[in-house]
């Protein structure tokens, strides 16, 4: 049985703290979380105890930490608990700060952590399916990519005003699957912002509707296109293009019901947000998690994928500022 | 907590030990299974204790049995377990004789036992809504259904020669899913059965494809069609066309990936089969089982409808030998 | 250049006169119709001169005649065409009664003339890709055939009182695209019909909605579903189960447009009814037709095919009545 | 009858001469080719006279001109054509060069000639369904534009020798599109472009892969991208989310068969090029050209639509040298 504490009992806290419930090899025994609400909810769902970062972190039989806590403090916890001799699996951003990210790394580094970061967009079944079947060769070299990935509402402005703005926010998990898709690293980007959705953002010099264009060195393409409401739920599709043809993955639905009436063949939108469409990949980057704390593999995405989409976002401000294809300085 | 006994150990026994170590108001107290390797396998996984079946009932903290053993013990473990005071969730058929069929039924009346049959595509979230959206009125009153329901590849000779026959074990699940859509009793059945598949059917005097017409009272029609074999996988399908408009629910795939290249526009094959195709509709009819075990509801599918279907079986066998539109005598 | 004649100008009269008009082979010589406005109308489109049938008929230029007159009109123009040496192209049927019918094939089998039935379904370049991929092996040996065949809206009460019923109209032509798909003569037929629709069906002792098996010597099976209204437009799927996988296809659209939107994702209704969605069908089989008569190749659907499929509309008649699978007697 | 020259024998004059013979409203009076060949087999197959440009623009009874030379002589034959006081059908571009454009511009201004640029996509029945279901408001605002544009195969050498660049050849039609879909004027640009495909374009300094992303004033955006291969076929796809959702319009296929087999389930690849692509555009922009000339309506794609498009592959060509998104001077 491996000992894990939960930090942050929030929405995607809850979600983790589920998927490790239910997990055959492991043990929810602590959650972390100031807000005695939440981690009340989750004790009294999981049986986990609640108690304060030192004592989760001092107990020896806790061999890892899951970070699901506010952004901010996802840093100064990774660190302890690397120190501290944990296993980390820990929500993106490591940090909003690129210098704080890199002091956090360092640790991450000296101690010899496991460290996972939380992309599960990579474990999405459809998603790994496609990656595995551009490897397998299917379609050749790849020559661009195109993801799209629209939220399906605004954010509140209380999440807009402690967030990190929309690029470190949404699109850093855009970021992401543009590296992995491309098969090589961007050196380029391009970026532009837009405030068509709602003024919250712009109030905040942040953008609700963005497009993106990234190079790699051999010159390969990657658009991705933003916007933080889609009245038809949560679109996340990706596509990749080689040279012997095409990949696409899709959206997900509730049912597969089609109606057929005067007025047109209809079928179900796509499932709602983030929570439902990737389920099942908030539970397979918890089991690759866990097969790494278990000694079975090194996870496939670790501190540096966390860091290099970070260094994507802010190379994505820079471009929208100058106007200009920004080289990216990793 | 509701302590449950599972009897049967096999492939269909598995998936509900699992739902059920998984449901947060159930203990899998007990496995009974007279095959020690496929009790322990469930007992290790579930920490279930395997036990006798008079052990079992006799048992005053069991409230409720799942049993999903040998056809042919389905009757008797049934019977026992109502007289036992036990609620009842059982497979389908009853038993494959519909006399044995009716003494239980009748066990199960006086005892006033909760008693859900296995008809577990009731649950099917897809077949779920399109039954929600037909009683919604959205396509109007019902006039055809058209259900394709054609297995991945034939038994084994062994399982054939142990089973009721395809109409028993196959068709009962199309004959119910029929009368769930039709929403009215059907009253006249045709049958036609052929040897195209395998000759280890015909060996048996059975058939591996077969296509049926059911009429209701009123002139609803439903058309089924059967097969043992389709290469591509399990093929679920349900049409319910309306004096408005058609509904349809169709099959599940692994992933959304679709490959275009210079030979076709591919996506993926449905899943392979029941467990796979119907992973969710087993979760949900045993939710529902222990909401009823729980009081909250009575089940939506009970012991006469496992005799319908059953009956319809019967009717199917008589017009195939008769060539003709056999009345349904329930 | 191939003069034709042209006999009846109605609604499919039409359809043939656009096709042989733009035909570069062809001069649409006559049109004869006892319909001074409908004659004029197309005579006013294709430079056609209206004239009686012995005039047509009597012109030696003339080498072939299109006959889509009046039903009971059908068989005594071909029988004089055959006589006068004329190639036909004709509508179904030749005639209701099957005497009437067999009296005019004799005729055409005497003369030796070029005779094609308008079995134009089998033009449809979808449904002829299928039956060629059947050809080629794709799915192996044919064991099932599913007929989806629902027009959009009932006929007038007219239409009706001056038809041959919905088996001989309307099912005919799906009985042709079983007999053509399934690769072997149907042998036996099962036929059930209800009314559901509009009360003029019954009215007239036919049916508006009704359900078909065949089966062919071999136990080759095919289910036909007919309904006189489908709200979404005219249903037309063909659905082929072979030992090696399944071909199917389907509606044609106005066009590829898809709306998500916060209820749903919509896409548009197939195209309206016959006109529409086999436009391109009848254009082949006129393309086919002068193909024959320039000498360059057999009709592929001709005088037996048209009476075959009258015998299945008699068969279903019976089988209706007696309630039984009924064998076929060509 | 409205008296017609075509300029052009080739690939596109073919397609045009086809759907001016069919025209009921149009003779095709002329072709003027310098290739013998050429103008000989149109000659043959529409019975138009080959004569020289003075010839047909010095026949009075000749109206409108349907110009499909190469590119170099389009400007020169429209402006003569116009001073002649003929309408004008002409394919894009106008000329490769801005100035020339121009001029030709000026011409038709002082002669009031009727002009029609040949942006054929405009006409597609799902593009332009589209684009009429934006303006009855079915997504509300619009917010952002998805182009995919991607030949199926790369041009020959002596093509690409003697053509003005893929941005100008290819994506101006891109770029009209996303004009037409924005409802806005582009005003900012920014392109990138890379050597993946054939080393054919970078010997030319010219790009076979291609993104791009334009912004109007009010912050809509659009993406395209280009490819000058799809091993799948010519890939031709359009997507617009607005405030209330998104409309999108793909590729036409030859067939609806779908085929299910051990492997996957498959459907028929895209049609293989613009003529296939875009028969039906093509047939409607002549209607529509037709329509003008009789007096019933003005072009809906112009001069001024021409040059646009024109000065977008310009600043796109500035874009790619400067790295920056430009401004558009129109």
């Amino acid at each position: 049985m491996i000992n894990i504490c939960l930090f942050g009992a929030g929405l995607i806290g809850s979600v983790h703290a589920g998927n490790l419930a239910r997990h055959a090899k492991v043990k929810l025994r602590y959650v972390v979380d100031p807000r005695p609400d939440a981690a009340q909810r989750i004790a009294a769902l999981t049986g986990a105890e609640i108690v304060d970062t030192d004592t989760a972190l001092g107990d020896a039989e806790i061999s890892a930490v899951v970070i699901a806590s506010a952004t901010k403090t996802h840093a100064q916890i990774a660190m302890q608990a690397a120190t501290s001799g944990k296993a980390i699996f820990c929500e993106k951003p490591i940090d909003l700060d690129i210098g704080r990210t890199d002091a956090c790394l360092d640790v991450i580094k000296k101690t010899g952590a496991i460290f996972q970061i939380g992309f599960n967009r990579r474990f999405d079944p459809s998603f790994r399916a496609l990656k595995r079947r551009i490897e397998a060769q299917e379609i050749g070299s790849v020559e661009q990519v195109i993801i799209t990935s629209r939220d399906p509402e605004p954010e509140t402005e209380e999440a807009l005003a402690s967030g990190g703005g929309v690029f470190r926010e949404m699109t850093i998990h855009d970021f992401d699957m543009a590296r992995h898709m491309l098969g090589e690293e961007p050196t380029e980007l391009f970026a532009t912002g837009s405030s068509l959705v709602s003024p919250a953002y712009a109030k905040l010099s942040d953008f609700d509707t963005a497009m993106f264009i990234l190079r790699t060195a051999s010159g390969r393409q990657c658009h991705i296109n933003n916007s933080v409401r889609a009245s038809y739920g949560y679109d996340q599709r990706v596509e990749v293009h080689g040279s012997k043809g095409m990949l696409k993955a899709g959206n997900r639905t509730p049912t597969s019901v089609e109606l057929s009436d005067a007025r047109a063949i209809s079928r179900d939108k796509p499932l709602f947000f983030f929570v439902e469409r990737y389920a099942e990949s908030y539970a397979a980057e918890l089991d690759h998690f866990v097969e790494c704390v278990d000694g079975k593999r090194n996870p496939h995405v670790g501190a540096d994928d966390g860091r290099k989409a970070m260094i994507l976002c802010e190379t994505a401000l820079a471009s929208v500022k100058s106007g200009r294809l920004e080289p990216v300085r990793y």
